[in-house]
């Protein structure tokens, strides 16, 4: 059986388990006070250009963003996504357990627009009663989205100039970053998403690390206490060891690794999507990364899933529905040509 | 210069005024533990004809709303409301500050309707994915809504019904029941409430009193140490012969006094609204209580303005915006007339 | 029966009752807009010397106490108090509830000590794993204490100083201020407190107003939104006529009334603490406010509360107990001269 | 340079590594719905002797901690534990972020005394304010403690046993259970705690697994949500195979593997005693897991400081010190005898 499913079903890169095996029994402080996190920091910093960067190592996707959004947050103050946001959808109501309420707002295949989100803040000000509603501070994007579309360095600019002229913070949440970057088309570079953001994170779990999530705030300003906020958040992980040395892996010599690992999940997806196009099916949505979307017949979905396990997204009328594959720093092209041989 | 804006705008009831000066100097023990406030509680269990009805008494709308809410509310559990409702637009985010997530349903003129709610509970469990997401586990409806529409008993046994079935709580905003009441064509009763809901309250700002809200629970399981949990929240009146005393002054004689104060804005607002149909104007929303809204000119919005007050709830084409006008227990004919005067 | 049991057992005094009827009916915007908090909140600045100085009104101490350290307070850090600080004890977790730890330091007689806190604060940042715990960030003091003392100038000024040290802020609950400014020997004026604080409160329930307790912040910064905060707290009373023209009341003319208030609660403690001695009792704390503890023999205690109420603190031994008698701004002569009466 | 800090500054047991490694490129489905944790929990529940154990597997202790006392707390409810019990003490506030306050009692030895306990909570209810104050619903307590110390199963019974009649929650924090289990003269089996406690964890982090917590909840009824709780705390790992092989792999064979890692880490403990003992320092105190204590003069100290690291814990008069040395699974009997040598 293939399984298309999601981008967190294997482990890590070969590199890292390599590595995380050499150092098994090598005893280092802990909390990410390493060397191996010291470094897997630097890296950081030099990749965005600029040591006042602030970096942290978190464990997982839901935990980051919560620990962040409250930590960005302050009494009534509330953070603005799409209404397909991971955040408002598929997180259990972390934000909110932190506090703070989830402002939505329609997005276009999971982006949000900045035309939108500018009448949005606007007219917020304009009605007399806004001092009685949770107040927009922060707005939290994903890059890619959950739709596998990202924005073009044009949309990012337009959203970070609106946020700027509100006053609003902008943080982006980048689970599967490594497959935006590697995206064609992408004009969007890690150096643009610090300078554009106030924080972002470059996921680790579903591009090539076992487990970790890299957390990018512009400055320690932001956050003057987030190591003992994650600490509270039950968000520290002890052996700080395993996440920097994952990192430090995964970020060497100008990210080497890391853009491998979003590569290859992108290039698979290109030969999955073509495999689907040969048969005649139009991807439901024009993604350049590594989540596919396509509105099949029925039939042809089970006979797909008799070989295959991929995400069932909804129907589409009485005989079609909408089917997601995602593949990642592990799929083989081997894989997708087995997949490709089950569509009929 | 007129009056419309809203419903709190004056103070209290005389009787009430009254009686809070009679008893001024009289010395109470604290906390609702009084002799004014064990008969209010008595007064409102008669009413709902169940002596194990927990009646709590709170200062205002919000706190009532978010303390309850986060009460019943564990974990990843969270609230359904329209997207219209108090708790969903105008409490900047009390429910959420409780760490519980507000779930919003697109609603009908601010009600919530039962086949809607029931398709929203029904996919939710239909999705694989549902125990990654906010839990809905209670019902939040306003009555009258927002919109000073009203449940009627059939809407409101339906969606009670779907609750049932669904394990999911039912609670009542009634900030404004007394209009609700009062209203030609309500067949729903206090009994009903108690009957078909979990918990709802019986509101006194905006119904006589000087403040305060009465809160009923089905009974004492629902949340065992709510009067505690008051204190927590901040809730919990010193001096609890303010509110005690109120509300048995509202209640005594079957809700004699709570009956006037609806009865009078509900009549107050039949007549405004007469005058605005006299002159050609249809309501907005056929509502029956003391909000009423208008799509009006504009030129004719700045007419009545300069003689009186209202709220201005946005704009409906270039020429035209919906206005609301709200009555209250103390609003006079003469009032009315004069606003009559007003409109060309 | 005469009752000495709190300092919320009556109501208004009589001038508040008086404009709160002569005011009844007049139609006010809400919510702290109209005129008379308009008033009160110039009346506060003039008192405290600052324009700059942010004023809101509240309901109730613990809501006052929660909302204000909820909002000072940011991710892990936390507010230091005494041990029998009324945040520690006596309002159901009210701080936890935002989220926010209170770490207790030992005091006497209700006081914090500059010099303990001040070893407490330089041992935190010695120890090296105090990035993993709550940071204090507040320190909350109680002016009167629980215990009736009152802080002199100069030891307020100490805790002050070691504050600003260690970057900690400073808020003072004066849920009886009125009976400390009032209290023979207080060397500490409204002006030092708002020098010397960043934030507190003028009680109002407690010191001759129906309810309320008015916050002063040193400026708008400290908690830019704490108005929209306030409302998501629950704390936002609709009709702001009612505390707004309570504190006009109470603080026009140089607060004339509220003086007056205090006095007459700190003149019939002290003629109660007259009595008592009379008889040959002591003190058991060397209170010069509205609260009079003695240490009394069970078989006095029982005398006595035959014809009198008042608060039980606790045994001290097999044959005594501690006792606490409260007078407030209504306390009459009569009343005392009775009391004395009763003590064998 | 020697290495007794803390028991999380190594890896993994290598026959975990060995597993990862091999089942690195395995497909599983995520969030612990993998055979993996199927088959770990299926271990956990045979160990505990009861198939209605409810089990989950998280990454970390604080988290752990706060996530199931967050989950078992509801409003003004809160948790009892020692002053010095890890949640008290180094969790950053965790649980007072949760909204629960920590409430503490004086211990000894890091151990809470059933009868201490019992008065606290017999005085609680005798107090006539008692619903003003937050409520004690769960005690917490670390098995073994801070200190290394193990409560004896009569201990343990008593304590339960207090809970019990107060109808208070009982809850272990085993972040080092395995040493406790191997320690000498330990009469609690993993199936007391199962049937004393309502909850407990298997500390894995600091017993040989690279990460992972395993909480062990008596019944799926005390908190229904906790899969979806634990989301909304950011705590579910997406590749729950990296927790339940781990888990699955420590615990075959009647737990062999946990169980070695444990009479390792005690064993060495005990040489490391030993060591001391024989150049005539006495243990501070008298542990028998894995966590020694000595106060030594401070020259001591100093001259084995240069060639082993260890936790300082404060000063014990001008020219002494206490110190924390600490095995685990992986210290070697070499190791200790150069630690050894170099005592002088």
């Amino acid at each position: 059986m293939l399984h298309f499913d999601s981008d967190y079903m294997e482990g890590a890169a070969p590199a890292i388990m390599e590595r995380l095996c050499n150092t098994n029994l090598e005893q280092t402080p802990g909390y990410g006070t390493d060397k191996y996190s010291n470094n897997a920091r630097q890296l950081v910093r030099s990749a965005v250009g600029n040591h006042f960067a602030d970096v942290h190592f978190l464990v997982g996707g839901t935990q980051t963003n919560a620990s962040i959004i409250g930590a960005l947050l302050r009494g009534a103050e509330a953070v603005v996504a799409a209404e397909t946001g991971h955040i408002s959808v598929h997180e259990a109501g972390a934000v909110e357990a932190t506090g703070h309420k989830v402002i939505t707002l329609p997005g276009k295949e999971g982006k949000l627009e900045a035309d939108k989100l500018e009448s949005y803040l606007h007219d917020f000000y304009e009605d007399d009663t806004w001092q009685h509603m949770a107040l927009p501070a922060l707005v939290y994007i994903s890059f890619p989205t959950e739709f596998g579309t990202v924005y073009s360095l044009k949309e990012l600019e337009a959203i970070s100039s609106v946020c700027h002229r509100y006053s609003v913070k902008l943080f982006a949440d980048g689970a599967r970053l490594g497959y935006a970057l590697a995206a064609k088309g992408c004009d969007v570079t890690i150096k643009d998403l610090y300078r554009l953001c106030d924080a972002f994170y470059i996921g680790g779990t579903k591009v090539g690390a076992m487990f970790g999530e890299v957390l990018v705030l512009k400055n320690k300003d932001l956050a003057p206490h987030f190591y003992t906020d994650s600490k509270r958040f039950g968000a520290m992980l002890a052996k700080g060891r395993l996440l920097g040395l994952q990192f430090e892996t995964l970020f060497a010599d100008d990210f080497k690794l890391y853009k491998e690992c979003g590569r290859n999940g992108v290039e698979k997806a290109m030969e999955l999507r073509a495999a689907f196009e040969a048969k005649g099916y139009r991807p439901a949505i024009d993604s350049h990364t590594n989540q596919q979307f396509f509105t099949l017949p029925n039939t042809v979905i089970d006979t797909i899933a008799k070989g295959a396990t991929f995400e069932y997204w909804g129907p589409r009328g009485a005989e079609s529905s909408t089917v997601r594959f995602v593949t990642n720093w592990a799929t083989t092209s081997e894989a997708v040509a087995q997949l490709a041989a089950l569509i009929p």
